[in-house]
């Protein structure tokens, strides 16, 4: 007998009519004879209703007073589910994070899982129940309700799994898999029947939507993931570890994975600062307090002990993000800051691009060819990141899809 | 300094604008120097929408779940309102039952309290927080969590102010005060300044909105309560022991306190039952069991070893009542099972009608003269009910309240 942990997406419970659908493939499982653990993400839009709601009381609402009022959607959505089991004839409860033994640090908004004592629910599925366990929150040292970040529905199935040991984790969503570019851009895109940890966490990283901190966690326990649609009966993806696939297909494989693109992409230049140690320090960190994360950072030569200093934020963080940077210019002796909000990163991503080399060229002759301007570049061992004008995102990624044969 | 406990209902935060409004005024007794646990109730219709989200998947939800759903109500309406504070400049904080210490009994959907830890709310007092606690809910040893029942967060607020040994417990909902009858049906209505804690167990019992298991706990533990507007500020009505009252009152007090009515009552007769030791009990063991609170109860005289038993059930729990009903019938040698559902029930309240005799034959008259036929009739020591037929429910209350002379 299996222990499945399963991932249902907001989507798949958007109403609840869509909800009894999931509960009756939910119910076909169980009647297979696996045991099964549920975690669900808040139906639909309520996050961001409850968010609009707090935005009409307040800007700037206390983090954990937010826990409180977000953990309600999966509470919501969970017991809902447990109904719907229940109105199939099986026995389900529906468990809260707290109640579920989803332990975090106190760090409101964005919490860390530090373990998962898995005793409420090895005792559920002992009884023969289905456990429906709201996903996105756990519970502090101090009984404070906590929130994971969004998306984290994901995480939190993820670390059950890990924490009962078991090495079936399904994430059920709107898609059907992990495409080899994103559907929407190019018509001819593939979806991958498997794909690695690493692979994936640069796409998740760079563009896929897909919470990076629950392929890590996949990645760190060894837990491979399906990826599959809610709806739908095609197997989806398998993100799993490299070392069969490499020795199942071998030469064969083409070493570019796939593509990831995003337009959420702004970009911040501090013109005249100061070149002494230091410097970078004075202006990123406090950024990192005011929770904005900096992707790409460039720096010019110095001149005359003077540099410009360019560097990426998501455009939705970029106002507050201008904010703290024209509050510490001055100190850095910078002696202006601009930005520009419309741009766009494009990368590709593959394990077998390490220690292969030519891959770099080829997408930049690529890009050159369809005639698009390269603002930016960043690479790590697997992956090479251009940042473009966001207008030319589409045809960038169908440009180096067909330069890369990834639909083949 | 006072510690106060102040209780707000669904209809003074049925709207972001609302609430505001209440953090506005909340903010105001705290400048004073008071210190504040705010009790809330979930915003406007929530509790209605989550049970009809419930009863689109399933006509029977398991207990246990609908606690897990209905809860959270009250929790999206306690953090919002600290979020308001908040914003208002004033450090709160919102609780749960559970972290506020609500401890109950595992009946879900009706739980009691079994005690209030205040541990926490002291501990968030200190640091001289508002607390703002969610209502209406509860948690048991098992850590599951439980509901009290519907308007049962004026229950959460009394039990909270015995739990901190406070004398001040404020009811703060959509009317201004406890009237002598229900303004709607009587325009010259009166509001009471003061009222004893039986005489609003009656009135609470037999129509007034207020859960009268809130009066019972404020008796019990000797809290004074003030039912008053969230928003006027006219100083509402005081819920209090009767020693005081009386002597100051003394003889001038009219002994009919107040008039309740309540329109939602239906009748169910059970003709030519044996007569023998035990059949009541196989009647109404099995309504028991089914949640559904007999009210009245009238057995006729026996004639040759057969009666009928007649008695009152909430119109609303008509269907179910009929259900239990049918199936036992046959076993009490019933021949028929008949039904009434346009029932009202009238009663006058008051402690000085203790050992005075004249009201009851008062009241019956008034309704003769009013040619208002009673149904059934049932008294408390210091209640007399009448059932009539629902149309009739304005024009007996208007009757009662004249004769009684209760608008001056």
């Amino acid at each position: 007998m299996s222990t499945i942990v399963q991932k249902y997406g907001g989507s798949s419970l958007a109403t609840t009519s869509t909800l009894c659908d999931i509960a009756k493939r939910i119910a076909n499982s169980y009647r297979d004879g696996n045991r099964l653990v549920i975690v669900v993400s808040a139906m639909g839009n309520t996050t961001n209703d409850l968010i609009t709601l707090a935005q009409n009381i307040s800007s700037t609402p206390p983090l954990r007073e937010m826990d409180m009022l977000l953990s309600t959607g999966e509470l919501v959505s969970s017991a809902l589910l447990a109904i719907a089991l229940n109105a199939e004839g099986i026995d389900a409860i529906s468990l809260s994070g707290a109640q579920a033994g989803i332990k975090t640090n106190t760090t409101h908004g964005k919490a860390r899982i530090e373990f998962v004592d898995p005793k409420r629910i090895l005792d559920e599925l002992d009884k023969n129940k289905i456990v429906v366990v709201a996903g996105f929150q756990g519970i502090d040292q101090e009984k404070e309700i906590t929130t994971l970040g969004r998306g984290a529905s994901d995480l939190s199935a993820v670390a059950i799994a890990a924490g009962l040991g078991t090495d079936i984790c399904e994430i059920y969503t709107d898609v059907d898999g992990i495409y080899t570019a994103d559907p929407k851009l190019v018509r001819d895109a593939r979806k991958l029947d498997e794909i690695e940890y690493e692979e994936m966490l640069e796409l998740a990283s760079y563009g896929a939507k897909m919470d990076p901190r629950s392929i890590e966690l996949a990645m760190v326990y060894q837990i491979p993931l399906t990826v599959a649609s809610s709806l739908g009966k095609t197997p989806g993806t398998k993100i799993h570890q490299g070392a069969n696939m490499d020795s199942k297909i071998g030469e064969i494989r083409n070493r570019v994975r796939g593509i990831a693109s995003d337009t959420n992409v702004a970009k911040i230049t501090v013109l005249g600062v100061m070149d002494k140690p230091g410097i970078a320090g004075n202006l990123f960190q406090p950024l990192a307090e005011s929770d904005i994360s900096v992707d790409v950072i460039v720096q010019n030569t110095s001149s005359k002990g003077y540099t410009d200093l360019t560097f990426t934020v998501k455009r939705t963080d970029l106002n507050n993000a201008l904010k703290v940077v024209n509050s510490v210019a001055e100190t850095l002796g910078s002696s202006a800051v601009s930005s520009t909000d419309n741009l766009a990163k494009v990368s590709i991503v593959g394990t077998g691009m390490r220690d292969a080399p030519g891959y770099a060229s080829k997408l930049f002759n690529t890009l050159a060819t369809a005639n698009i301007n390269i603002e930016m570049i960043t690479t790590s061992e697997i992956r090479i990141t251009c940042i473009i004008a966001s207008k030319h995102v589409q045809k960038a990624t169908k440009a180096i899809h067909e330069a890369f044969e990834l639909a083949e």
